[in-house]
């Protein structure tokens, strides 16, 4: 697919999300509950964030994705992800995981590397530090912060992408989407995303969105990579500081149009 | 009452909220536990988050009124609720019941009516699926969305209200309010409402801080239902989008003057 | 130090910060987790907000500052607080504390007891009744609004910090600093404050930045607070009301220039 195809696709899943609303099921961090709720329903989908035992099965009856983030982690809040994980997984649900500071901590690193065991993940999105934690013990992060590159990661995240036959983003300067076969470089977004908390969080939001609608996950999620850091594009131009940005990349990205998005999605197949 | 004599009351009853200051104790979803604090401020109460067991009853001694929600409920959390209902009921603070997702999940549906069983709630503020659930098996809803209308509803819970002695509000395009003898209409609002997470609510904040100050639950509900929906359309003819829509609508709660609540203000007694 | 020194030494810690990036550990509430979030990196510091007991000793590996924040308490959460205490206090690292709602129950003025007495605090910020809590019993409070004024409690915070050995900040209309042998006052801020949630909380937060930096905690004390209130009284330049308000905070945080800080900063040694 060239620059072209991959816009005409954005457009076409934002559409279909828009007139299907499906619902994203979030068992996500307390920080970013309620932005990455507006960000769901900026983009046109319908959010549900529910973590109790006992609701896990009944979410995967309405759910069209599931999104999974370790941001503020405890045991209690694990076994809410295995049990909708494998709900999810039964009824061929895609679900996408966020390893919020993978690397950082073992209790991190090994929630991430036990729902990959145990549950059928579509899609892992994270920084370098996050996605490197996967397949590296060398690994070097501070807290939630990548000190590594998406450079320096890339042939790593391929080889576990074809290895765990799943796609990977490392998502940073400019993303890298592999499902181990095929790669695709997303070269929009913009720096102030660093300033505002949770905008990785809600990247993976908008990547559960678009596999809520396309079944292809890797050209669903560099679709929605491009659809979420033009946005960004767009706020930073709208905006004087971070406060700012953040409301500017919630209208944005309920107020983008198809002619911004065909003429400035730089979504590249490698 | 007539639709002069509804705004008259709605300042009444904000200017005293803005002079006694009372204090709406929160326990709420983890989603809008901010949003709904920063609403209770513009309107001129005072929020308190809380929801420890062992605090629950020194709680009672200070609040105006008790603000029960469900949204990202466990059986923890359950047990606050009724910790907390139970305390205000013996001290005749008003109790207003957010019955949210009651309808898409046995635990949800179950919470809100074991806290009707067991709490002397005194409003339920729900969307349409929501109260439904509360008198019907037939109930269709998707996550938090409501897939009945208003109108579908309405007969149910004016029985509902008459048989439980609650005052119960429907929230939708027309907003309808009901104690099971009288009933009454609210036509402000605007549909950007929906693309902003936690508006219904906070919606359900605004009727607690009402019924602080106002006994009467029944107009207390329909003046802050007024007040609340004419702020969003002031909201959305200050915004461009949802994320300027959220900003704007915490301005316009704080800002709306008595002249815009007289001229605009659509309370309407059936 | 005069004006124009703590001027110098405000705008000196924050080029610091900016080149450091401290990682700021929060264990705080659900209400501001967010908007703290969001103060921290428009300082340009990196938060981190977790609590798991599993983790605590691995985040103080890398934290700049520990901030610890009673606001939605539970007896889980308090045993977090006392492990990353222990463990930020083994390596020296900088732990502010802020005894939010402390004299409004027993569970909340045990909490900032327990805390104080077992943990190695470096700066306590409250406002006026919370901090009187930590010293008195005849406080007066209702949910986490102060019913004193800063002046009242001065003599008492100033024994407190004399006693303990820490330094301790009241917040209000004027701020008063003090280690029980120096006393400072801050005049930047503005009434607007008061209509946001968690405004206080983020005081707290700024706090944090700056002692990840600046070892003397009583100057870095007051330097935060002289910031976050200027760049308040910016915000309140820029802004309609609370929503916008909020927004402009982040903004004015992140751009607030150093000819404005020491034109405009009022930090004063008494």
């Amino acid at each position: 697919m060239n620059e072209r195809e991959f816009a005409g696709k954005t457009i076409e899943i934002l559409r279909e999300i828009r007139q299907r609303q499906p619902l994203i099921h979030h068992i996500t961090n307390f920080v970013v509950m309620n932005s990455t709720a507006n960000v769901t329903l900026a983009i046109g989908a319908s959010p549900i964030m529910a973590h109790a035992h006992d609701e896990m099965e009944a979410m995967a009856a309405f759910a069209g994705a599931l999104n999974l983030n370790i941001g503020t982690l405890t045991n209690e809040w694990i076994e809410s992800m295995l049990l909708a994980g494998k709900a999810a997984g039964n009824r061929g649900i895609p679900i996408i995981l966020d390893p919020v500071g993978s690397g950082a901590t073992p209790l991190r690193t090994g929630a991430a590397k036990r729902i990959l065991a145990e549950v059928p993940v579509t899609v892992i999105r994270g920084n370098a530090s996050e996605i490197m934690s996967l397949f590296s013990e060398e690994i070097k992060i501070r807290g939630v912060d990548s000190l590594e590159t998406v450079d320096a990661v890339r042939d790593g995240a391929h080889r576990l992408a074809r290895e765990l036959k799943k796609v990977i983003a490392v998502t940073g300067a400019v993303d890298f989407v592999t499902d181990g076969e095929k790669a695709i470089q997303v070269h929009n977004g913009h720096p102030m995303f660093g300033h505002v908390t949770g905008t990785g969080c809600a990247a993976t939001t908008a990547i559960s969105c678009f596999c809520a609608i396309e079944t292809n996950a890797l050209i669903a999620t560099a679709c929605a990579l491009g659809y979420y850091g033009l946005a960004g594009e767009e706020a930073a131009r709208m905006s004087q500081g971070p406060g700012s940005f953040q409301v500017a990349l919630f209208d944005a990205l309920y107020n983008l149009s198809e002619e911004t998005m065909i003429a400035q999605l730089k979504i590249r197949q490698l």
